[in-house]
């Protein structure tokens, strides 16, 4: 924790009040940390509740140079709210209102701090949804699903948080105010200054205001799950899946190692031979939809198949789904502090990465476990290991850090939907160019001239900056 | 013209081959032009076959501060090709390869100066499509459609250009080497360089390799022709279409001018109490799309409708279309010299367009016709005069300025797909805050500090800029 200037809270209180200026250790403690376990304590919380406190803020800490860190609700995996710094967590928690819903033009302005669910419901009661679908969606705001470019297992067919939102209202590093975007499906007047600040992490801009592009509700829907002998006839299988015209809204995986594990701590029968498991799911107008499920069912159909079924009534999609849902509690049964990683690759180097993996898993002594969003190659690797074993603790790291070479010569991404924060910080460099970085650098200095904003965030420290160290950041790890 | 330096000359002959620099006033002159009948004669015109070759003159432009601007096939309509500092042109019709199509993966990467139709040619022998479709496909290029952010009909179901790139390769204004996005539809690796270039207008950098999300072709397709009694019929009707979970792949709609004009010139029989027609497409599996084309159908039903009529065989499809089709030489012939603006308002403020159109088409003398993207809320609006006429050419540009303050007072924005390039340039800051462009002014310079790359476009000269000034560009109308 750093200390907070007398002065710079007399200026907080007079921007927004007492109650709402948070300075007491014990007030600030829970804003310290985020679902990445890394911890550090803010100097102090403020609560504001309007685009104009916010500015104030803003203004505040930029004429002071003080470290100011957007939160939402602190389901972020990455410690991209976590203050490494010290400094000041900008709570947005209170400002969670929903503005307006346009059913007729199809969208629906939002304050950040409005949870992802609380917008679902308020625009399904108007026969629309919002895109993403990420599965903290319950507690997560939507200012962190536009802060890390949230997804979850719609993405494949409705895209991400970038591919649904028409404008944004922010406060740069310096309080001015910015307005991106449009209220319309279509424009090209100016840089496209939305999509560059949603996945910044809070690092260029709060954003103040978002409008949302929404999406009808599909009449109906169907599951299917398809069992295989192994994952390359799984990951087959999905290229077969994509390369048809019915897009599923959801096509899920799991590996082996998965089914062995939901076998071994869930009780679920599923075939001894199984090898890898998909969940799929189709939607749109009732006629038709039956169809639709047999083209898809035609697709996930071939070598290595076991089993297919398919459910139209919630009874019979509970169970297929009872597998896959069985799946993060059996993960932490087995391994309570593993690590959960999103990496992408191409859809059809899926075997190869799996193929990697395994060979990884016996490198280093520890289990390996995947699942994901396979319809976008997007896998969430799980460390399944145990901090407290020497071995294992001293494994882990480089074992990450082969992971992560073996997606970059897969052509992938290091991340698909949980972001850098602080813990990808230190590989952004193997993916990106040194000019690359350098000229990002340069776009952060012009939105935020002090590096007040989330700093020690997303890019790292320099261009070229040394190899990667994990988990050497300041943060205590609970 | 401006004078090209004799040692500049040698080094871009250098750097390609002297047949690739033409610097010879009749070779130029077809590079001075553009689909806005703008014309400024460059003092260069180069043509590169490569990454590499494009980083040469670049570097070469960027040395001497020599003005670059890069160009497809010329079809833009806004003179953003139009060199009007003179300087060199970067012709890239010989770039024009497609890499890689990667059908187990749905992208393909080319080259930028591969047309929309040879790559959607190439595509479709593999079962895929590339969302953007503007009328000129025929002839534009890929690059073109990236620069200013392209789309077409199939907009409304398909997305823009930006909404279909996974990632792009790219050499900045001081001739660095930039790789921005991915090679699979999910990245939160770094900012969204991807697209702050898409849309940009060749002022930030010029692509020289884009990656392209492909979707698989659907099965088939059906039509529907809808005429309303008026257009707010019509529009309520849209704003019916897009509430419900059938998105149409084309929305097409014209208003009740054009439906006089086609009558008139086209000798196309259409109901005599005509006042707005709809065109709809939807397309999707075989199974179920006739009850889709149903779905639709009930929704563009209601008040004011005159005639519903569906086609499912070619020729009744090709019937359908007929009046639309026959609407761009219609205009031609009424008017050859006419403006046509794209401006975007939200779907349900379209009623108050129009009646705001006729309401300025009556003030100023001149006749006023409306067609487009009514799904988007993009509508063609053709300022039908004679520039020959004193009194018409003294109103146009003080009707078109009326037109601008109305879209943006229903909330809209000057530009949906046809950008800004010289025409719109002196408008820009009448959407953007001058805080939001004097950022976007920094965020160019971070991408091409000599200020080379197509100067004097898509820009404001300065964030608060005089007030717009319709035609005073220094080229030469043709």
């Amino acid at each position: 924790m750093t200390f907070l200037a007398d002065d710079i809270y007399r200026h907080l209180v007079s921007a927004l009040d007492e109650q709402r200026v948070k300075i007491d250790p014990a007030d600030c403690w829970a804003y310290g940390f985020d679902n990445s376990r890394h911890h550090s304590l803010p100097s102090c919380v403020v609560f504001p509740q309007s685009h104009e406190e916010i500015r104030s803020v803003v203004q505040i800490c930029h004429a002071s140079g003080t470290p100011l860190i957007a939160r939402g609700r602190g389901t972020g995996t990455t410690g991209a709210s976590v203050p490494v710094t010290g400094g000041v967590i900008l709570a947005l928690e209170r400002m969670n209102r929903i503005l307006r819903i346009d059913a007729d033009n199809r969208y629906a302005v939002v304050e950040p701090g409005v949870t992802n669910q609380a917008l679902q419901d308020a625009v399904a009661a108007k026969g629309f949804f919002w895109g993403p679908d990420p599965s903290s969606a319950t507690v997560c705001t939507v200012g962190g699903n536009l802060a890390c470019n949230a997804a979850g297992p719609r993405a494949v067919k409705y895209g991400t948080t970038r591919d649904n939102v028409l404008g944004l209202r922010a406060v740069t590093g310096d309080g001015i105010e910015l307005r991106a975007g449009v209220f319309t499906t279509k424009g090209v007047i100016g840089y496209d200054l939305t999509r560059l600040l949603i996945g910044s992490e809070g690092t260029l801009a709060i954003i103040t205001e978002a409008t949302l592009k929404l999406t009808p509700l599909p009449e109906a829907k169907r599951t299917l799950r398809v069992i295989y002998t192994d994952i390359d006839a799984a990951a087959q299988a999905v290229s077969r899946i994509m390369a048809q015209p019915i897009t599923p809204c959801a096509l899920e995986f799991m590996d082996g190692r998965a089914i062995e594990l939901i076998r071994q701590y869930g009780e679920i029968p599923l075939p001894e031979q199984a090898g890898a498991l998909l969940m799929v799911e189709v939607d749109g107008p009732t006629t038709g939809l039956d169809a639709a499920a047999q083209t898809i069912a035609a697709a996930a159909s071939g070598r290595g198949m076991l089993s297919l079924d398919i459910a139209n009534d919630p009874s019979t999609v509970k169970a297929l789904w009872q597998a896959r849902k069985a799946l993060s509690p059996c993960l932490r049964k087995a391994a309570p502090k593993k690590v959960n990683e999103d990496v992408v690759v191409p859809v059809s180097r899926m075997p190869e990465l799996i193929a990697g993996l395994e060979a990884l898993s016996r490198t280093h002594g520890i289990l390996i476990v995947n699942f994901g969003h396979a319809g976008n190659g997007n896998i969430h690797v799980n460390l399944l290991y145990d901090p407290s074993n020497p071995a294992q603790a001293e494994a882990a790291p480089h074992c990450l850090d082969a992971v992560f070479s073996l997606v970059l010569k897969l052509e992938g991404t290091l991340s698909g939907e949980h972001g850098v924060g602080i813990d990808k910080r230190d590989f952004v460099n193997r993916e990106l160019t040194p000019e690359t970085l350098e000229l990002m650098a340069r776009i952060k200095r012009q939105f935020d001239p002090a590096g007040i904003l989330n700093p020690q965030k997303s890019l790292p420290a320099t261009p070229t900056g040394a190899t990667a160290t994990p988990y050497s950041s300041p943060t205590r790890r609970l």
